[in-house]
């Protein structure tokens, strides 16, 4: 027998701005947002029956019609009325409203900061993701590619030698990665000011990733991982995502010169990859 | 207490190139290959001794190293020696190698088809996952990124109605997508030729999305997973991801002028996102 | 003193799709069109006076309105009657029409070919830039990103050596490039068909590419320009960038392997860059 | 007679990171360098002779065997010594040396910033352009991808209708744009830091943006334009190029909401493309 198995839908990249024009200076919000739905939605895939299948146009003029009045505070707030909305259709078992937010700073002018003129601050992409089930709602915060680079305090020894193995070990190399992170936030969040607190973990990831000897990206996904619980009992776990962009020393003998650790060509492809998971356990 | 969770790592984007230097002619393979291991990796993160961590540089040269030998069929069969090749590693639990192959075409030329010359065929990606474990290994095949478009027997009615609904009624809309399946092989497919089905896979996915009437994305994934199991009974299961991707008709009103389904507006967001598994059920 | 130097604007990205409902079967048209123009604009920058600027936004408007009557054949001519008309503004010096064409092919089913089902096809994209000024209009036709490749025939020696040079001479390397190319058509191109001397401009493109031995990509490169300017009277000059995308032979001898131009990496940074022009000359 | 025309060649993409470790604290510099020859090269194309062909390997190579002694400074300064370099080749009638500087700042920690850990900051990309003849040596600095927007005094009134003009006058409208500038030095600038030029040049531009009541895009061209020119004597010339990105407001009306200047819909296709020089006159 040929049956349905998992199945979701919703919309992506509903792209919302809002400006609040205050008496003497604006403000900007700068939004993606993605709506997914899972449900009883069988009969509109066996059936072709539509009746369940709250229209993904629907789910865009929901987000702009509640960003007047909800769009007020941190996403995570936005994002919980929304996926409340959502979740509160019948055919609805589960919610999830994803957000990136682009992140806008005044711009400086020989007079002090614009009060209607901005930059975007692109280093990294803050995110929130807000998912509501009958049982409640889980929420995570979120960094998205964030460049980071340590030029010291960063090995690989030890590691197996096979027949394949060709790799050098090394004391001192650079350690390069887009950093990506997304945490989930427990019980203890309640009551907390979402913003600060990304402000605060957000610091802890980046003291954490320079302040520490490296023995590998997965020990230094491990440290900084371990600093975020340990600093912040409001976060019950946290991804991370860490692509090793390789910087190899260019050999410059052919043309007479040492190079210890001062030329490197930057490269793209291959990339290791590390993913890991750190947690409060039992 | 603060543990590790779910980690895994592995090197990405390792790009080979093999070209087979025939005396008549030349054959060339173009593949992304990238390695993912799971296992016993606590050590490395928590107590930084990387006696455990095949390095990924390792694994780079591993997969060039054994192209010569054993690149010489489908790409399902190079990620199977792959796998088993890592998965042999005490520490390792699972090792998946995924491959994405570009395809290149004898370059036509007056004289038929050119010996040593190619043209890379882009209209999709060929995608081979291979996992492997103590228990076995599971076989993927997949399309990625096919761009196709439904002009006419594509509609969207009956779906439900609230405040924020404005979207009418349509009963002959534009349905474009990227199509990206993938699709797991059961026990029937030993002994096939994992390259005939790929082809005859991928003209199943084409027939059942061209010759049907659509009633929504949703119904439309049905009935093309659905014609896979059918036809193919080396398939046990195929998971589908189609964005929608609205093409709005252009009101030419204003300028004094009908447009009944002819001129339309493409656009990449926001779109609707559709995701949904078939597969055999009990 | 301060002046205004050269400037233009227009309008780019514009979307369009058009489907002809055949009684037998659609025909689909996928274009990105841009327009730039310019002239008499001087007062827009300095004085603020928006009096002679034709609103992007209108532009936007009038392909999309011309679309109906005016795309009917080639985007070549589509692109005459956009270019002509902006060029007919008083204030207007110079209208530049530039349309990409994704070309869409009947989708392929066990019947036969679908009547109202597409497949993108993506090996490369058609491009044609009308500019039409008071002294007349000159076409251009392109194709853009076509990846293609020689395994064979493929040489560079004889280069200078420097200090800084490596490199070995190479009798037979790789040479894979992603070719953009742009022709502008003469007088004798009137009366002609734009779709028949693109499709045999193409082939040109395609079998001088292959049939021939290479010294360099600067030999390639006008080889080929040389053969489409031979061949085709209608074209009076052609222009080509290709960047040369590397392909280094793996160093198997750690692994004891051979590795005699069969088992390559792939590059994309850096790459070279080879762009001519190759004419009619007096 | 078919002959070739205009052409060069180089080498693009040339990753370089360099590392100045310090007795205290580590210095990082990550540069993509391009290389671009022109001059008497027809031989190479016309009878395949590499005899004058610089690889652009050895391009590359150079690059990477100066930036240890010549990375020291601004990344004009280095340009400029690798475009004398490559200018002094007898068959070298130009050289070009183009770069763009990834900017890395000290990472924050709780202890002040760390001396060897660094974020990177990708609001935009520092650009520099050297070019060297017999007759002397054109500098060009530069600003890529700097998203601004003004949520305030941006208008767009007073242009022309026509049968296909539909946008309504606009007194208070989103302007936002990718922002690239490129300004060429004139002789005042020798002497003159190039860092300090950046970054007083770069304040002007947002300086001017902020600063100002905007009567359409191309008015903001000007405005930013005379301002960098009245306040740096060292430029002689900038150009700029601004997409202009459509920020629509959102018809709430369906949903019983006003939307005055609140709620708007980000786009990214079609969007307007300004581009002005301005310069001195006589």
């Amino acid at each position: 027998m040929i049956e349905l198995g998992p199945n979701r839908y919703g919309k992506s990249g509903i792209r919302l701005v809002k400006v609040v024009r205050g008496e003497e200076r604006h403000q900007v919000r700068d939004l993606t947002v993605s709506v997914a739905l899972e449900g009883e939605f069988d009969a509109a895939h066996v059936e072709g029956d539509n009746s369940a299948v709250v229209a993904t146009d629907t789910m865009k003029n929901t987000v702009y019609a509640f960003a007047r009045e909800h769009l007020v505070g941190p996403v995570e707030s936005f994002g919980l009325v929304l996926a409340r909305h959502f979740a509160a259709f019948d055919q609805c078992e589960s919610a999830r409203v994803s957000i990136d937010e682009h992140r806008w700073v005044r711009m400086p002018t020989d007079d002090g900061e614009a009060p209607d003129a901005f930059l975007r601050s692109a280093d990294f992409t803050r995110t929130a993701t807000v998912t509501a089930t009958s049982d409640g709602v889980a929420i995570e915060a979120g960094i998205r590619d964030l460049a980071v680079m340590k030029t010291g305090r960063s090995a690989f020894r030890g590691f197996p030698r096979d027949d394949y193995t060709t790799l050098p070990e090394a004391d001192d190399r650079i350690m390069a990665t887009m950093l990506s992170a997304s945490w989930r936030y427990g019980e203890a969040v309640h009551g907390a000011s979402f913003d600060e607190l990304f402000d605060a973990i957000g610091e802890t990831i980046l003291d954490a990733f320079a302040d520490h000897d490296s023995a590998s990206v997965q020990a230094s996904i491990w440290v900084v991982g371990r600093a975020v619980l340990e600093r912040h009992p409001e976060v019950d776990e946290i991804r991370m995502t860490l692509p090793n962009l390789h910087h190899w020393l260019v050999d410059l003998s052919p043309f007479g010169q040492p190079n210890e650790g001062e030329i490197f060509v930057a490269t793209r492809e291959p990339f290791g990859l590390i993913e890991a998971t750190v947690r409060r356990g039992e």
